[in-house]
């Protein structure tokens, strides 16, 4: 295993299982899928900069001002010394890189699966940020919290509100609102899911894609980080007859954390 | 020829050559594209809700109060008795009903495609309007323009300004403004195309899809209605290393009007 895949993700503070995020998740989801071997380094909000230009990962964005902005997941592939971010990114270098595990991006549908990035970002991914963020900042160990309370007060406190704790507070109307919102979300993803008149749970058909691999990472996440006894998640997991929960089903084998 | 399908379109002015609107044009291209036989049914604005009751097309929408909303493209297809209205389904009816002509929306890719239309409308749709309806307008038959006109004015004029002449006028601010988006719009969407590292034409790479003629069918808009030696298309034409012209170019063999 000296040559294993090093994955670098963000850990919360659970004791029996540390993974949380949407995005590392898509990458975990991919590499479980594919059946490649790795490890996780889990590394705290604080240190991901540092880490990243240590092992020479790129940005992922820059600031207006140009300063570059670091994100997880990153992986460090020792067996032909690539270091690749983002998660998009990272699936077509394992795709390419280990042509005989099962594909997630078919070099056919590449540019439509970067289209559909887009049309999930508009549909859901902003209206999930002012319910999961706050509870995601809960489970975070403290130099993590500090970090993350801090910058997301701050990029997004202007339209929610200051305090992460005050931008959708159970029972309040801008929380019942913000689920009404994500439910419609959801239901526009569906409606492409049913487009053809079949009621698919996977994109594709029959096969798993970067696509589902996607929701699934964002829908694992409300699910872990609410719970799966909330009240939250099992309204959640009634919409659009069950798809989400039917997808986190299907992809159950591969929702499998190594450390 | 007496088994045609009927392909109801809107008319402009021109004596040549009465094709502009987007949505229709992914129709002609479709069905120019699988050599389907078609007779073009010109219909004025406030004809097309008649001719749909008529004819049993359903409406593509509808208003907050209930009322149904109808737009072309619709299609008839006496060999079968079909009345398919919006252009993504009749490029889903023709693909189904004629498995001989080339196909248009792979199976394996339909929800990708539909998740497509969300995504090419969130990035340029939107921003393209506010130049090409007035421009639009100015090309219709009195009957129409007069409808078309007062919709418009209804329905964006808050947003725009009252009259369809004051939304962009050649050489605002506010045109230079929207040329800007549009333009990022379309490099959003290059973006897309080039997310593999291949500098790709067509979203799946060697075959056409209803991806591009959805591109297609909105930037022959663009060419047709501004002019094709318009200095706004000649700026288009040079976005994206040319990308977008590129496009027509290849698709110029169904760029054909029948009558």
């Amino acid at each position: 295993m000296a040559n294993v895949i090093l994955f670098y993700d963000i850990p919360g503070n659970g004791t029996a299982d540390k993974a949380w995020s949407p995005n590392t998740w898509k990458t975990r989801y991919t590499l479980n899928y594919k059946g490649i071997p790795y490890k996780t380094v889990w590394v705290e909000y604080p240190d991901i900069a540092g880490l990243c230009k240590e092992i020479g990962a790129a940005p992922t964005s820059y600031e207006p001002d140009g300063t570059p902005s670091y994100t997880l997941p990153v992986i460090k592939d020792p067996s032909t010394g690539a270091v690749i971010s983002d998660s998009a990114a990272i699936a077509r270098y394992l795709d390419k890189t280990y042509p005989d595990t099962p594909v997630v991006i078919p070099p056919e549908t590449d540019a439509l699966q970067a289209a559909f990035q887009h049309a999930f970002s508009q549909a859901v991914v902003g209206q999930l940020g002012p319910i999961m963020l706050p509870a995601t900042n809960a489970q975070l160990n403290p130099r993590s919290e500090e970090y993350f309370r801090r910058t997301r007060e701050i990029s997004r406190g202007p339209m929610y509100g200051e305090k992460l704790e005050d931008w959708a507070p159970p029972g309040s109307e801008k929380r019942a609102k913000l689920w009404k919102d994500i439910k419609t979300g959801f239901a526009r993803i569906a409606g492409w899911l049913t487009a053809d008149g079949k009621d698919k749970i996977l994109f594709m058909g029959d096969k798993v894609s970067y696509a589902d691999i996607t929701v699934a990472g964002w829908v694992v996440w409300v699910k872990r980080v609410l719970g799966p006894d909330s009240a939250d998640w099992k309204e959640f997991a009634t919409w659009d007859n069950g798809k989400w929960a039917k997808l986190l089903e299907l992809l159950e084998k591969y929702e499998v954390v190594d450390v």
